[in-house]
């Protein structure tokens, strides 16, 4: 099959008759039920795991049989998925919106492209340079989105392993001063090295920060911009005349929330390495070498896509919970918000009709077992079931006594009190039970392990758009908002025509205004 | 009417009259537009704004009419709000689950009961004597869930805004014990002070990671552990069994999640002072005077309350997206979604009744402007509306210039372009627009500030809990899965039964035992 002509999911067989077998197996009276499906299948659970590059995954505590499981497998094969998978990894000029291929796995290759090689043979000696250079305690990554999220994750993961071994690494996104106020009177000009981390070196954060963190620069005494200030940028004359003295640059194919892998991943470098960097990108590779390889039944990122796809559209399940349970892994939710809700939170198709069905639902989360005393409550007793996947590293690079065996314990826990719930002596002690959850287990938080799980999440989200029809990696809902920004900001001035604006926003410029806070 | 009387919200007779007014207003070819609202209703922008306590609240861009919200407080009405409002205010036993008052907002009361007085005045003269202890540099709060998120927003606001003048705070809440173990290698034992924050002193994490601090204190040499060990418990017993040398007790009417205006919040005193935190209360207090005083139309937590009903149960919306365009505030949707969900997220009412209806939706977001560059896609061209809540401080407490006017723009910008939408020169370059927002206004962050926002937050959640006939004040959902994690841990030692457990659990705890990482 051609991958410019696939069918969107709505449109193959296989949707009517998961519609029925929807219909008859999983609503009403004769709906579903976990407990009855364990008792009756004694394989149930070795038929809902997988194995791939070292992650094991457990499904079967899902509302889903197998004969859901093989229509919505079918269903991805009826779609096409294999071409368009095959596309995406070939670099063909999937992302049409945008007229780019899609790169980021070829960053990730051991042998890549010649420019790629030579970019990261470049970055990493840089990385190395920095590590050695004893001048430099502190490195500040700016960036925002794309340039943040992934790099901050990564770091802190690697912190939390004892992988982070080089200078301090910074994060600042917001366009928010407080964030850089709070960090400048920690550092010193002649000890620090700023990463300005914009695709477009456009970003409006990203140049306000770099501005600001330019002029608290010279303003302490800082002489040498271009040894202080360098660019991970695909526009490298923008960069050169901000004064940055190098720029790191890559391909418009690799976007924002796929970018770790490439220059703006050089805080990773830098924190943890040549050889953590480098397992990082064959953790990755892994993973993109099992999606290309196994068959649908066994491909994770298509069995979780799947998934994601019966609860979303025949479930009707508006959110899935990410419950990591590493601190290492606190903000894997909020890198998954950009990857998941960014890429597929889509009205249309990639032949620009209207969808007849829902795209990305909310994902949200946080780090457990701190959860548990957080939200938990409405998870176990509220009154719609949320999928929750546990993401669980199996060995811990702390030696501090009986931690670990507890976080697995009560991770373990609450999937096994969610699906089987339990009759209280009074109505509040109630729980249902019946509550789906996945866990996915790693065997560490390696950098190995980190790639193969993040660019597990990549495909998962890549196969769900594809599935729905929609493109998964440009973002035009982004643009409106930014073009009203800078009118708004004129108004805030006092500059702008307050008369064009809605009695709302009007009320608030010029509330806003006499206070005279807009400085 | 008495407070025990109170019927639920689809009990009275303004339900089904809102029902017929959402059917023939808000749905089908007839459906409400913001736009058009607008357009129709030059009063619209000051009809749906309220200040209260130096707050405001712009309610107009929401997807409400004035008789879909003069119904709304007829329903309030006729819950008998204000009897619950007063009876909780007033020290009654309303947390009948648990037998107990809820006595929170006492303790910010000016002249509070003599016991909380006395405590009070113990905690603050305890804070001010660590803030001059010139061998205390860094200060440790272990706790977890309200022990835990309350106390760290406010700290990290509260730094934000350069009111941090004391030792450095950490605070360490994970059972996982990559947290502790990160921190550790940064303090000395003499320099460093534990709180132990534990309403039972018997929470699993708390007790781990404070057992581990100990552990380690005694190791590094540290020999006075009742200097550098105090507990902020109820369980004045437990805390001396574990040698803490103080203990700040409060009474059982304090929840874990409303308990940052009492010894919990110990950690807020240290880092900002006295003043600071006396203000924090005062800011409390002032919106308590407001929920008290305020007729039902004008007060702000019952129309906020309100609101979230009408999106949850008429609606259908199922989440509420909280950007708070502050640094200091980037933990504010955490905290919310423990304050709303562990709340509100229950089943049955408080005669035991299953409702028939929805409870508490999913709270979920970030900090702006990031999330402009991470899930806002969605929110402009996802396939279902999401409401979204700004929350803006008019003023910076920061110097760098730019970055203010700046970032009122994006919020304001954010929430006018969802409203607006805008007709595209390609389908995937259409906003619908007719997207909800609140925004609420702060005219800083202060402590006073923050004080005010948190107890609104506060009233909003028990006012719609009163609403759905919910006990907001218990949490027996969290129980099932603490009962269970004893067990498995003992399966993980091998000790437990493992053919006792359900297939996948078991596989779970065997793969997880085969590699020996349990300890």
């Amino acid at each position: 099959m051609d991958w410019q002509q696939r069918p969107r999911c709505d449109e193959v067989p296989a949707w009517a008759a998961l519609q029925s077998h929807f219909a008859q197996h999983f609503s009403g009276d004769a709906a579903f039920d976990l407990r009855r499906a364990f008792a009756e299948d004694a394989q149930r659970c070795e038929r809902f795991s997988l194995e791939a590059a070292g992650l094991l995954a457990d499904l079967s505590k899902n509302l889903i049989d197998p004969a859901a499981q093989a229509l919505l497998t079918r269903l991805a094969h009826e779609c096409g998925i294999e071409a368009q998978r095959d596309a995406m990894l070939a670099g063909a000029r999937i992302n049409r919106s945008e007229g780019r291929a899609v790169t980021h796995t070829q960053w990730r290759l051991p042998a890549p492209h010649a420019d790629m090689a030579a970019t990261r043979a470049d970055m990493l000696a840089f990385a190395e340079s920095v590590r050695a250079d004893g001048a430099i305690t502190d490195v500040v990554n700016i960036g925002v989105g794309g340039s943040d999220l992934g790099p901050r994750l990564v770091v802190q993961a690697l912190r939390a392993s004892g992988q982070a071994s080089g200078p301090r690494l910074h994060f600042v996104a917001n366009m928010d001063g407080h964030e850089l106020a709070e960090l400048l009177p920690r550092l010193t000009p002649g000890g620090t090295l700023f990463l300005l981390a914009s695709k477009t070196f456009g970003t409006a954060e990203t140049m306000q920060n770099a501005a600001s963190a330019r002029a608290w620069f010279t303003a302490q005494g800082g002489t040498d911009v271009a040894r202080h200030f360098v660019a991970l940028s695909a526009n490298a004359s923008a960069a050169a005349a901000f004064g940055a003295g190098r720029c790191f640059g890559f391909d418009d194919g690799v976007g924002g929330r796929f970018s770790l892998w490439s220059p703006i991943g050089l805080s990773i470098a830098i924190a943890a390495g040549t050889p953590a960097f480098q397992a990082l990108l064959a953790g990755a590779h892994a993973m993109d070498r099992h999606f290309a390889e196994a068959p649908l039944p066994r491909s994770l990122p298509v069995q979780l896509a799947l998934l994601d796809l019966w609860y979303r559209n025949f479930h009707g399940f508006s959110s899935r919970c990410v419950a990591p349970y590493h601190h290492g892994l606190r903000r894997l939710p909020a890198y998954l918000q950009q990857l998941e809700m960014e890429s597929n939170g889509k009205r249309v198709d990639t032949q620009g009709r209207a969808l007849r069905f829902h795209s990305a639902g909310t994902t949200w989360g946080e780090v457990g077992s701190n959860s548990q005393h957080a939200f938990f409550q409405k998870l176990h007793q509220g009154t719609q079931p949320v999928p929750v996947e546990f993401v669980l590293a199996r060995t811990a690079a702390h030696a501090l006594p009986g931690h670990q065996r507890k976080l697995l314990a009560h991770a373990l826990s609450q999937a096994r009190a969610l699906m089987l719930g339990q009759q209280g002596d009074a109505p509040e002690r109630d729980f249902p039970g019946n509550r789906p959850s996945t866990v996915l287990l790693l065997p560490d938080l390696s950098p190995r392990s980190l790639g193969t799980l993040l660019a597990l999440y990549e495909h998962r989200s890549f196969v769900l758009g594809a599935l729905w029809g929609v493109n998964p990696f440009d973002q035009w809902g982004v643009e409106l908002g930014k073009r009203h920004a800078g009118e708004l900001e004129r108004c805030l001035l006092g500059e702008g025509e307050l008369s064009e604006l809605d009695a709302s926003t009007r009320a608030l410029v010029e509330r806003l205004r006499a206070a005279g806070a807009t400085g």
